[in-house]
């Protein structure tokens, strides 16, 4: 970003910002015990731990434990409910619809992901729609749950609306994003994760803490026009779907994006389109309310329900190497393969620690002092 | 495109272009019967030729009856059998996997959808990997297959290397189209079908007549440099994937053509990445094959496997007039909802005719005499 920080640090958004480093454990820990004392099981709390310091560990800051006191906030504004009854409450042999119970999606999807897995043992393949939801964390940690079974993992989420459609002035679908895991053999799985805009949110905040600019394509201004207004969210702007505008293809970006809230919300019954409910606990939900909650979409499919799982693996290895050994274009050092920047940031995070910005180190120690918990 | 011509023209891709007006039953009868000369039966004519002209209809007539010759020259190279066995090789409750027998992807695709509605009906999700297949024409017929049976259609096909990922010059996969159908109640359905580039290589032709450059992150030349010269492909550049570059998300189009391509021919066994045998029978077919000729991934989900439909379809009723309703930006008449455009072609173009450029014509009255067939 030509700043000085390297790209670990441009990427996990912490380029040029004061931050402390801790490890894994100690994170997890902590996590653990917050979500324990809002009132959540030892189980549910550790799924939701697991969850979240997935982000920090794959890179992805903006959904990890910067994000705690904001589920927290909303279990205190009565949105999230800490003993959730998560049930099934309909099913066929592949697919299943789960109602979240107002839960931490942290908790949900995990649930959502284990019967889509169970489904695809026996029917081949398993797809769960969640509704009454929350906030999920990244869709990775959940997509790659299918993998240790050889199953390929896909998890989506909508979200409140920031993006608004090709041609649209009005904000109508989140970044609702979209992961893809695929076990290989000897390499690692492929992992696509990303969300169904040109950028997410998070990249804005990079700029607008350098004041600089955004390309053109990633937002509008709160009437339509092309901006580059690292700040225009806080002025009615919107995000724009992945191709930016039409002549690049924005309306792929749109069409995904709609799919993503087709498969979370129509499919279950959860809030949809401009409805979906906020993430910040104080942003009033919308009066008008067409479903429950969040949507989430969870699916695995057996791997061996198309092909023997030790051809398709090999055939995957062939497939990344194919990739990996790609001529590159000027500048850059190697192809990659989706999946290979965040299994990067977790081998040297597990390693060398999960760095925090001091403004999320301070909101972890207000969190430390209201429940009485040790951040050491 | 400021030529003067209407949207119509620019998108069908006839713009500023000699063109005759056919009707769908000339062109329907006249496909069939070719396909029928080159030894299929009638029942595999009449499904190939409903593909085929399904395409000219909605407006892709780069995917429509222009292909029509090179489907015969393929047949005529012996990469296309006319007289396919095309089979399910392996299978689950809610998978299957179907071998193409070397056949027209205008039959395999829609056998394959069969094979997954039925599934769907079941288990109530139905996924169908295809290998040994060929060009299926438009994605969006065969997924458009679910939808009377109140089903959410999917369908995707890989193809031959046209595009380069993200950092890479070397070409690694095809134009990857998905299409997903989804019914609505009072609305028509919602039918997103869209190459995972930029754009698709029809809109480089319509450039290359005007002497027209294109928009800078639609191609690379083959050093891996931006360009915006139109006939780059016949110079060694390559396609960009949705988004262009990296800045503007082109590693997330990249990711959507590998999941594409794992879907297609990584489950079922056929040729995958720069592997993929290229359409014109005059091109080589790459000496490596991993696999057998090309695939295609189709999928069925029953709406009521999740929820009433009746519940569904109000609800996606709600939803498209949502986004029918929004402000437009500056200039923009309306805020469309995906398959609204190709709806607006068929119905036109099924009152007022097809029309076809004169070269394409002349392609056809070549075929006419060739196989003494009547074109009128």
């Amino acid at each position: 970003m030509g700043c000085g920080c390297n790209e670990i640090e441009v990427r996990a958004y912490i380029c040029c910002m004061p931050e402390q480093l801790f490890s894994y454990q100690q994170l997890f820990d902590f996590t653990f015990l917050i979500i324990k004392k809002i009132g959540s099981s030892d189980e549910h709390a550790e799924t939701a731990a697991r969850a979240l310091l997935s982000a920090d560990l794959r890179g992805i800051d903006s959904h990890g434990i910067a994000r705690l006191g904001g589920y927290v906030r909303l279990w205190e504004v009565k949105r999230v409910n800490a003993t959730p009854d998560i049930k099934v409450i309909h099913e066929t042999p592949s697919t299943a619809v789960v109602d979240g119970d107002s839960g931490l999606g942290l908790v949900v999807a995990p649930f959502a992901m284990k019967i889509a897995i169970e489904k695809a043992k026996q029917a081949g393949t398993g797809w769960v729609s969640v509704q009454n939801s929350n906030h999920f964390g990244i869709a990775a940690h959940h997509a790659m749950m299918a993998l240790e079974y050889d199953m390929i993992g896909m998890a989506m989420t909508n979200a409140s609306p920031l993006v608004a459609p090709t041609f649209s002035v009005d904000k109508m679908l989140g970044t609702n994003p979209i992961c893809v895991a695929v076990p290989a053999g000897k390499e690692p799985p492929f992992v696509a994760d990303f969300a169904t805009t040109t950028a997410a949110n998070g990249k804005l905040e990079i700029l607008q803490r350098k004041n600089a600019d955004t390309p053109l394509g990633w937002v509008q201004d709160a009437d339509g026009n092309h901006s580059t207004d690292a700040n225009i969210l806080k002025k009615g702007g919107a995000l724009l779907p992945l191709g930016g505008d039409r002549e690049h293809g924005s309306h792929k970006g749109y069409a995904l994006g709609a799919i993503v809230d087709v498969f979370s919300a129509l499919l279950s019954g959860a809030n949809y389109a401009p409805w979906v409910p906020p993430f910040p606990a104080y942003v009033p939900i919308p009066a008008q309310q067409p479903g429950k909650g969040i949507g989430h979409f969870l699916g695995a499919m057996r791997v061996d329900a198309f092909r023997p799982a030790k051809e398709f693996k090999d055939a995957m290895d062939h497939w990344i190497q194919g990739f990996r050994n790609c001529k590159t274009i000027p500048g850059e050092e190697k192809v990659l393969v989706p999946g290979d920047p965040e299994r990067e940031f977790e081998e040297e995070r597990m390693i060398n620690g999960i760095p925090l910005l001091d403004v999320v180190v301070d909101d972890l120690k207000r969190l430390a002092q209201k429940f009485n918990i040790p951040l050491h």
